[in-house]
């Protein structure tokens, strides 16, 4: 069957990461389109594709849309089922991936983002609370060279993405996650030697440009 | 096999009716515990069940915890797979199913809360975002049945449990959903009709009163 894939995103978009990783981990051939969202000017397509929300990540198959990146990864174990299944099967353990990948969701990027985005006590406030969701998540990840155990899986595919922007959060943040958290930046460079991984992943120092760039957009001295 | 299934939840929680239809729905033997949750004085099992967020619903499962309503839902469907599937079969159906569950998530219960929570532009500006989400899932229902089509299913049972807030948001925030979202209301009244909803769901009367309790809590006058 001949499967038309797109992809819709923006390089620097963690959950764009996280659906470029699942398509590249399951060997899905897709087009890549890289949307211009920093001017605020995506295509008509993703605004037709994600009426609701106007976002990317939006992946289209066979000219249907889905849309919300931890869904996009759902979507696509399900349909390329084949090989390397992210979630496990029992029902048991794929309730625990759904909750870390909740527990990611709602957290990571709402205080990821105020590193960069505030000042004073709202950013030192973000600075301990981002420490302690790392230390919860590292706390989850235990001895286990993945979270998804011996191998690459969903809760792995949804937090790899923030691995490549610690370095901003630190940098602009002034601060180290790295001494209490030295399991978990373990476990991102050994994800980082996978090659769907590292494609996926932007450089740092472009992203240090990006964030600078957002930081006039949002006028944050 | 001899299931041991609790639900710990409280009265007037959305979420926790959720977990109760899909239950009922399954026709899954449970024990149904009442937490305090108005007090914060919820029972250790709680705590240490969902020791990450100690929030209720907490589904257990021959001692096994599974947290986070729409996860608890999914894992129904899952294990309980032969009778009255939530979720089709379809991917692409599914990933619309989930993906109209996380708008609910999303926004509802954020500018439902503001309704009885807030006051002047606040309050304002949250009965209109209100009045838009509920439209937007009245064209999403457009003129089937339910939203799984013509049985009742995975986002019937995400949004049923705040229908039974909708008095409630309106007497509080003194407005009206009624005119703008007619099939919206048929679709709440049709839902009712199901017996393991109409338990589920509380009376308006009873939530009045709770609402009333918790602006006093919060000092909201």
């Amino acid at each position: 069957m001949g499967d038309e894939v797109i992809l819709m995103s923006f390089w620097s978009s963690m959950f764009g990461m996280r659906t470029m990783i699942a398509l590249e981990e399951k060997g899905v051939k897709y087009e890549y389109r890289e949307e211009d969202v920093i001017n605020n000017n995506k295509s008509p397509l993703v605004l037709e594709m994600n009426k609701i929300h106007k976002k990317i990540p939006v992946l289209i198959h066979n000219g249907k849309p889905v849309c919300e990146s931890i869904i996009q990864i759902q979507y696509i174990d399900e349909v390329w089922s084949d090989k390397n299944p992210f979630l496990p099967t029992d029902p048991i353990q794929r309730a625990q991936a759904l909750f870390w990948a909740d527990f990611i969701e709602k957290k990571l990027f709402r205080c990821g983002r105020k590193t960069w985005a505030t000042k004073g006590e709202e950013l030192e406030a973000a600075k301990k609370e981002l420490i302690e969701v790392l230390k919860t998540l590292q706390s989850e990840l235990g001895d286990k060279p993945y979270f998804g155990g011996d191998t690459f899986g969903f809760v792995d595919i949804v937090l790899i993405g923030f691995y490549s922007w610690f370095p901003a959060y630190q940098k602009f943040g002034n601060f180290s996650v790295e001494p209490e958290c030295s399991k978990l930046m373990a476990w991102g460079k050994r994800c980082m030697q996978r090659e769907c991984v590292a494609k996926a992943l932007p450089d740092s120092e472009k992203l240090f440009g990006y964030v600078l760039q957002l930081k006039k957009v949002y006028g944050v001295q």
